[in-house]
């Protein structure tokens, strides 16, 4: 099996972690990186890791033909070009979510992936997490009987600053989508309606941009299973991810992640101490094997773990939730693909 | 202090749970007991305990000039003319939820009660229970600075029969009550707005009462809070009770209650036994304190710890859902209240 | 079936404890209360009760010919010679642990109280606590296997004060005389050999009595399991009391008993409130249910759950232990039985 | 700071997992893996992994003027001598516990590798366990008082195969040893007596080698605290490995790790997935950190985590309590001492 050259778009924070996971993989060799503001202490970075191409020019990297494969990690604005530039150039692609703010936006990169042959992987990590595959196939393996609720519950330790919120999308569309996901997927089933309340009870700022910083957001699966969502972007006591899902037959419910499994008892209480800090430490291990098992599917000519579609609809359910949470009222999916299909 | 001479109306299984609690307090006389269905067995049953007086006639012990508080047991049907009947009578009342199936019959039971100067308790016997407590005191305690979101998990082990069910009121007046209590509570406010969403997943039976066996129930507060409550009439794995309250400074959570904490790891898992099957067990110490603070309510002359406001307004909530559910919309408890005085 | 009529002997802490549970049985009838620093507190304690006699006479309650059982909850000393004449008077003893210090007078009680056809039931309370309960049960309907490996943490949260040191005899035969006990009960098995060290780390003053504050205590069961006891008298974060038994199928392991099951989380740390605070708390319901059972075995004329060998063996394993840590080397129980033998 | 060059001298297990954690590490050069069995297939190895040098010859590795450090991981007998060698060929030293089954010789490579002036690190790779750590830094920062009881439970899944068991040097050397560390490492003193019992229970081929495969060691700490370590070959339920530190002001107490955190709640049971399956995967970020501090160690000239006096510590522990297991009597550290010295 020959190695998979790949090529990385965008130099920050994430884009950064896929290359480092990328450079402990056997088969898989990092050609190059591009990012608008590359510079020589990016240069160093990369000599110093072995990747020989450093350039601003995204298209350098897309259409340089030694690379098999493009992991996009620029701001979103750019993703459903890159997509669509990458897929015709018959590169495989690693999107980051979301694939574009704009639905009609996303179908079309989705389908553009389609019909050139070329595998797309979304970036929703959380699928990868040790504790939501154990739901997952728990589920999937009738250990509770059919699905009848799913809860999630999904707080940041600490808000974003004011720059990040306001080209954020809102709390929908950054924060909770990742949640969305995860419920199509320890459900094994689309989502149908959304119903959203949100408020601002963490920070005013949210309020200046239209946004809200706490949500409720309940789910209509179409298997029948009823959901919901709980937001915030700040808990005091750290990163709090857990899921549940009630079946027929039992209930799969997933804690947090500590950093010790240490209780401490003294005369005053028992304590131990708080989770893991925040997505990086949390999910470190599920960006390894989200990136290992995208390299996988192209080496073994494999469907992706998370495909254009999966993407898709996580941005559907996220318009929904907007929509609901501005409305007053529950949305319908098939409601916003039919907005979405009139600004086409 | 004196002795409080109580009768219990009802002598079904909370009745009867009611007086084996009575009976063991100091400083109680337990005078008589009245059921429709009075027979010989229940004449042994109070001969056994020493009560002296079993009759048939709701009456005879309301207007027994010995006996100083009634207990309401019977059927929901009966509690609002019983109410009223016993404040007239000068006599203190513990009535089982709910008050009444009627907003403005609950309205009406409650100014008599309060009119008449007696003490009015209504039976959310889960504001008793250690783990809720626990919750509320820290709540109010500032532990976790000002609520954001509140959660509660209430799942019954398994569905009552089909005669129950034609009854009961439905879903969120008979089970969801508790819960819609529990948020007041724990919260330490009332509640504005409510959208349910309900669904036939257990048993169809429910569906031929216009009755839903699973749902979940979002809630905003007047305080600025929100919430959210999940509903099934079964869940195989025993009692779900579980109830969270997340803050600006953190969150209270309370875990289910357990037989004990045993913990048993064999080569296949580890496991350990079901939580406490039903109400009677997980709720028994409960049930022991209402009754007591009852009576040293009566007898220091100090406020009830669930007054009648607190079942009127578990009953709106319930309404809201209701209506909320068969409309698919959000309902605010305001537009009940216009209402429900309609219907007056 | 007839009432069990029932004497106290001692009307301390303990002795009030069973007579308040043996007030709430059903056909049990409490006679009279002996003790001998009776005065008109106690009198009117009995009053309020209902319990007809109080004297300052131990033999008045054992020879009054209306009584068919007596508790013996006086001070050590006395519990050989109470045991004896009351056996030959013919009535069922419950005697608090430990019958003595002296095994040949504990062996003599015993002999007494069997040739005398008599019930005799020792007050390990332990034996009847909701999670010791289950790990015995699980142990002896083979869910671990063979036992392997038994551990027992027991740790006060407060050591007693000097008096009370004084006269306990020592950590061995006053405080782990009971982990003794619940050894055997989960093993199932007797013990043949025992080595202890201990150590004065909590308060000088035990020193003052030739008597340990911390200690460890390893032992060899008859059917080739092995144990380890620790033993502390200040354990700051509250009663500790956890039994674990390992086998070669898995194994069981008992946590703390908590006043609730309320997690908090702030930006300090996860923590919880301390367990149940002493044994008076924590053993609440093993104390009811080792006294209903007392008198279900004397109604039902079965054989009592703990009997006067369980004492006896219980006596001899912490005679071991105090010569093991004395004497710095592993003592044999059979060699505890010799030097006994010798001293009669 | 320069790159530090590395040996590897055992290619078996524990040195390939050395060896690949090196390659990891920033400022780390692999230059060769010796192997007494070295054949096409460790070529293979070392080539794919671009390690330049494969050898038969340890010499090869210790005399490469090239090399900075060398990684010893060939079988116990081996460990003293090539310690020596390299120590005087001026390497700085990472070896394997124990450092051999010979008190006298171990002191002898101690010593040489002290008046050598390089470092020596010994393989307890638990120290650097998340858990455990933070147990130990807990104890170290005064989080519990004074130590008064350090509790051990280590367990191994399964017992080795008898090839193994014969040139173990039996359960105290070859398995107890971590544990005898750890005691060390987390009551911050060391060892001055040691009790044990041990029994064979999981196997019968120990017996054949005069091994037992259960065991319970009774420690006495020269700062005044007792410890207590259960040992046993097979817990069918999976790698047990639990520390508890008692002290003055609490308790620290670290449970397993486990694959997920997923409670799974079923008509049955409440049940979780098994722990961590073996050392490999319960400590395979320990094996990483091991290795990063001791090449920082070198980095920055500083002393190691684990020095050969803790390795001399271990082993003296673990001689302590083969002797004392054998005379079923309690054996003093200074009386092993004073044995290994006629045997110089």
């Amino acid at each position: 099996m020959n190695s998979v050259k790949v090529g990385v778009i965008g130099a920050g924070r994430i884009g950064k972690i896929h290359a480092a996971n990328l450079l402990r993989l056997p088969r898989v060799k990092m050609i190059g990186i591009a990012d608008l503001y590359a510079n020589e202490a990016l240069q160093d970075w990369a000599d110093e890791r072995g990747i020989p191409h450093v350039t601003k020019d995204n298209m350098e990297i897309i259409h340089n033909p030694e690379i098999d494969a493009i992991f996009i990690c620029s701001i979103t604005d750019t993703h459903g070009p890159l997509i669509m530039e990458a897929a015709r150039a018959g590169k495989h692609i690693f999107c980051e979510k979301p694939v574009s703010m704009d639905i009609a936006q996303t179908q079309k990169a989705v389908d553009t992936a389609r019909e050139c042959g070329v595998k797309l992987q979304i970036g929703f990590n959380r699928r990868f997490d040790h504790n939501f595959k154990r739901i997952q196939a728990g589920v999937q393996a009738g250990e509770i009987g059919t699905p009848h609720i799913v809860k999630i519950t999904s707080r940041d330790p600490n808000p974003p600053d004011e720059g990040y919120i306001k080209g954020s999308g809102g709390i929908f569309m950054d924060m909770a989508i990742h949640d969305f996901d995860m419920a199509r997927f320890v459900c094994g089933s689309d989502v149908e309606e959304v119903f959203a309340i949100g408020t601002v009870l963490v920070n005013p700022v949210f309020a200046q941009y239209e946004d809200v910083d706490t949500a409720i957001i309940t789910l209509k699966f179409a298997n029948g299973a009823i959901g919901v969502i709980d937001n915030s972007r700040q808990a005091v006591y750290g990163y709090d991810q857990r899921v549940e899902v009630f079946g027929s037959k039992g209930s799969l419910a997933a804690n947090n992640d500590f950093p010790n499994t240490v209780e401490i008892s003294t005369a005053d209480k028992i304590y131990r101490d708080k989770p893991l800090n925040f997505f990086l430490e949390r999910y470190n291990e599920a960006y390894i094997e989200e990136t290992q098992l995208f390299i996988e599917s192209i080496q073994r000519n494999t469907d992706v773990k998370v495909n254009g579609n999966d993407g898709l609809q996580a941005e559907l359910i996220a318009k929904a939730a907007q929509l609901s949470c501005r409305l007053g009222k529950p949305v319908k999916l098939k409601d916003v693909i039919a907005l979405s299909q009139v600004t086409l």
